[in-house]
C-alpha cells in the first residue's frame, strides 16, 4: 500500500530502552532484568530513503551512522515484517548503555528500532507484545535480553513452537542491583563458543533448583539471593575468557555477596539484599579489586521500552 | 541422660502427614507439592523396648509391623540424632497414601517417624524446621518429597554445604491438582537407574527456563502451567519403565492438559488451571485411557505434617 508512505511524512518518535542483565546466574538464556540505564533515540521520517544516525555518548565515533546501524536495520526489519515500506529516517541517539559488556546494548538497539517502527506506524499497524517479542527475538537470536528491554522488570523468556513467549514479574523492593563494568569488552559470540555440548545431569538439576529458587528470591525473599544465584551451566565454562570477572565474582561470593556474570560478561551484577549490602559490596570492590571497575548502583526498570510521538513543526 | 527415658512414660502423639508429588515436570529432584491425602499414626510409649505397628489401610498385611518398619526406624533415627534413647512404642497407623506410585509414601513414613519423635520429645528437645529437613533428608536421600511433606504447599528444596534447605511458597488458588493412580507400582530405584550421566546443554537450559516459569505459574499464573510443566531431563528417559504412564501423559499434553509424571511414577499429576479444566482432564482419562486409573481430584495441602499430644488415661 504505497499510500501509507505518504502518511508517515512528518512523523517522529522518541524511544527509550533500558539496559538489561541476562542469565542472572542460574537462569542461562531465559532470565533477564531491566535496569535503570537507558538509550534514547529520536527518529524523524525524511523524504529521502536511507538513514543517518547522529550518535551522542556511548558508540559515538565507532558505531555505524548509516543504513547498517543496528537500530536502523532493526527498524527496517520490523517495517518489512508487517509488510510496510521502510521510510527514510534521521535518528539522533543518546546512548548510555555500555557496549560489549553484557549489559544488553545490542538487544536495546534492536528493541529501539522495533519500538520506533511501532511508533511511526501508530494508527496504521498495531504491534502486540507477542509481535514485538517475536520480531526482536528473530533479530537478536535469543529472547533473554530483548524481553526485559521491551517489558521491564524481571522476565522469564522461553521458546515455543509458536514463537518466543515471556512472563514479566514484579521484583521485590529489597532487591538492590549493583553493576560493575570493566574497561575491556567481550564478544557474546566468543563467550557462547565456550559452552560444552553436554553437561552432567547433576549440574542440570543443580541449575533447575537454583533458577526456580531465583524466581522466589527475586519476587519474595531477597535473603535467599546468594543460594539462588549459584550456577553450574555457563559461568565456569567461560571463566577463561574473562579472568578478572571470574576472580571478582568468586571473591564477592566468598564474602557472601550474590554476584553473577551479567549476560555474556564481562560486567558483574550483584543482586544485593537491600541497599546496605549493596554499599558493602561496592566498598569491597573499591578495596579489593585488582583492575578498575565502574560501580553503578541501579534500580530495576519496571516500565521497559517506551515510545512517544514527537511534536512536529 | 537416662532420666529422660522415664519422662516419656505415658506420652503419646498423633501425627498426620500429607502425600506429595515431586518433580512437577521440569523441577527434577527439587520441586514438590503437598496434596490432601494423608497417613495418620498414633504413637504411644510403652515400657518394653522395640515396636509394634498395627496397620490399617494401605500396607496392611504387607508392610513390616516391627522395628524394621520405616516409621519406626525413622523415629529411632531422630531420637538418636539428638542423643536421646529410643523408647519402645506401639503405633496404630491409618494409611491412605498409595505405595510405590510416586505419591511420596516413603517420604511420608520418614516424616511421620520424625514428627513422632518431635512430639514425644516436646519440652525435652526442640526440633527446628532446619533440623527436621536435615534428618528427613539424611534418611530419605533427597529433600524433594520430605520438604513438602514436612511444610506443606509448594516447596523448592536444595542441597548446600550446610545441609538441605527449603523455601515454601503459597500456591495460587486456581491451581487444581488431579492425580491419576494406576494399579501397578514402580520402584524409585529402578526409575533413577534410567537417568543418563550427561545431558545436552540445551536440554539443561530448557528445564532451567521451565522450572523458573513453573514457580511463576504455580504462584501467580496458572494459565502458563502447560508451558511451565514441560520437561527434558527425566520423563522421557524413564518412559520405557512405565509405558502406560508415558502414553497417558503424552495424550493429556497433546489435548492441552498440563500433565506430568508424579515423582518417580507411575502416577500422573495434572496441574489443571481451575476445576473446569480438571473435570475435563478426568473425563478425557475416563474416555480414552487404555488401562484403569484411579482418578483423584485433590487440594494442595497448605499445612504439612502436624503432631498433637494424645490425651492419656
Amino acid at each position: 500500500m504505497p499510500g501509507n508512505v505518504a502518511t508517515l511524512s512528518g512523523r517522529g518518535v522518541r524511544v527509550r530502552v533500558p539496559a538489561t542483565s541476562a542469565n542472572l546466574g542460574p537462569g542461562f538464556d531465559t532470565l533477564g532484568l531491566a535496569l535503570s540505564v537507558y538509550d534514547e533515540i529520536e527518529v524523524s521520517v525524511r523524504a529521502e530513503p536511507g538513514a543517518f544516525v547522529e550518535i551522542h555518548g556511548v558508540g559515538e565515533g565507532t558505531v555505524p551512522t548509516d543504513d547498517t546501524n543496528l537500530v536502523v536495520t532493526s527498524m527496517a526489519y520490523a517495517f518489512t515484517a508487517v509488510d510496510q515500506p521502510v521510510p527514510g529516517v534521521n535518528i539522533i541517539a543518546h546512548n548510555t548503555i555500555p557496549h560489549g559488556r553484557g549489559m544488553g546494548s545490542s538487544g536495546a538497539a534492536v528493541v529501539a528500532g522495533i519500538m520506533a517502527a511501532k511508533g511511526l506506524l501508530a494508527g496504521i499497524v498495531e504491534f502486540s507484545d507477542t509481535d514485538l517479542l517475536r520480531i526482536a527475538t528473530e533479530i537478536e537470536g535469543h529472547p533473554d535480553n530483548v524481553a526485559p528491554a521491551l517489558f521491564g522488570g524481571l522476565t522469564i523468556a522461553w521458546e515455543t513452537a509458536a514463537g518466543p513467549k515471556h512472563k514479566k514479574l514484579e521484583v521485590n523492593r529489597g532487591v538492590s542491583p549493583l553493576v560493575l563494568v570493566p574497561e575491556h569488552t567481550l564478544s557474546t559470540k566468543v563467550a557462547r563458543g565456550l559452552q560444552p555440548a553436554q553437561v552432567p545431569h547433576e549440574d542440570a538439576v543443580f541449575n533447575v533448583s537454583r533458577s526456580a529458587l531465583l524466581i522466589a528470591a527475586l519476587t519474595q525473599s531477597p535473603d535467599l539471593l546468594w543460594d539462588a544465584t549459584e550456577d553450574r551451566l555457563h559461568q565456569n565454562y567461560r571463566a577463561s575468557a574473562m579472568p578478572a570477572t571470574h576472580e571478582l565474582v568468586t571473591a564477592l561470593r566468598e564474602k557472601g555477596f550474590p554476584a553473577v556474570v551479567s549476560g555474556a560478561g564481562p560486567s558483574i551484577l550483584v543482586l544485593a539484599d537491600g541497599t546496605g549490602e549493596r554499599s558493602a559490596a561496592a566498598e569491597f570492590v573499591a578495596a579489593e579489586a585488582t583492575v578498575p571497575w565502574q560501580v553503578h548502583p541501579l534500580a530495576v526498570d519496571v516500565q521497559g521500552a517506551s515510545v512517544a510521538q514527537l511534536e512536529t513543526a
